[in-house]
């Protein structure tokens, strides 16, 4: 049960949101901008930053349901698993390797992202934008994960949920709820 | 320097707003909802708690912003310095105190927070809207001082800049960029 009184049957952060329609809003406005609008970073790619920092930070339901995101971007299940694993040796690019390097620094703390990370990022093709959009990322979903569990939200384990909601999310964005949610609900 | 080429002249937060309004306006809205709006908890309690948590975060200009709002509000810079340092022993409400304990464990991770943290918390009169709050202001500025740090942004040593800073923030709140930033810029 979750920490506070949420509406039943919410997963994850939906729950969360439901609570505080006030904050939800410019949370799920934040996620838009830096998941889904168009951007020289793909929505796929922005989608494995968010997952592999949540992993990190040890959330099931957002790198889960952002995992599913990024699969159903990709078309690729089994990427999302290797980034999570050990992006070094998966079958992305080498920009957004050193990314997921800054990402990663961003979750264990601001201060750990050197020049020579940035400098590595920027020689392998990245933006100033995609730069920052990455430490923005990766320091947003230690706010969500954070959110979500410092909640004690209810997070299934059901595949095929977080399947239906990474497609929705995927097409939809983040501005409104999930309808793979809204059917949880 | 920061890392990316941020505008000159822009302290901590303020650089990475100017580079990118489009990610500012949701975060500016969020920190206004949780800091300023009308709510149970006074701004005063609300600013304690992000400064405490950006404190932990070792993040210079969040806790020194913050932590001059929250004087603003109080009128009381002692009580800052006190919560920083040492909250149990701070001239604070038991109530705030069970927050805090929350506020900190999130910073940590969400994980670490327990029912009977929260039950406590619930037993020295905090609310369920309280208790989401608190979690929710201390999951964001593990956002905003990450943010803050992983940019590398310029974070003057300027003691009056931040007392007219926090002055101008208790009074104003965060929708509209600080008049005090604005003449540093």
């Amino acid at each position: 049960m979750a920490h506070i009184a949420i509406p039943e049957g919410l997963p994850g952060i939906t729950g969360g949101f439901a609570f505080r329609p006030e904050t939800a809003k410019p949370m799920r406005e934040l996620a838009h901008i830096l998941l889904h609008e168009r951007n020289s970073l793909e929505p796929g790619e922005r989608e494995l930053i968010a997952t592999y920092v949540s992993s990190q930070n040890d959330c099931y339901f957002c790198q889960t349901s952002h995992g599913a995101a990024a699969a159903a971007h990709l078309g690729d299940e089994e990427i999302v698993k290797r980034v999570k694993a050990d992006f070094q040796h998966a079958d992305v690019s080498d920009k957004l390797k050193a990314l997921l390097v800054i990402a990663g620094k961003v979750q264990q703390g601001g201060k750990q992202v050197t020049s020579e990370d940035v400098q590595h990022a920027r020689d392998l093709g990245a933006t100033d934008l995609e730069i920052h959009d990455t430490v923005l990322i990766a320091a947003a979903f230690c706010m969500y994960n954070r959110y979500v569990d410092g909640l004690g939200t209810w997070q299934p384990h059901d595949e095929s949920m977080y399947a239906a909601m990474g497609k929705h999310l995927a097409a939809e964005g983040y501005r409104k709820p999930s309808i793979a949610t809204a059917e949880v609900a």
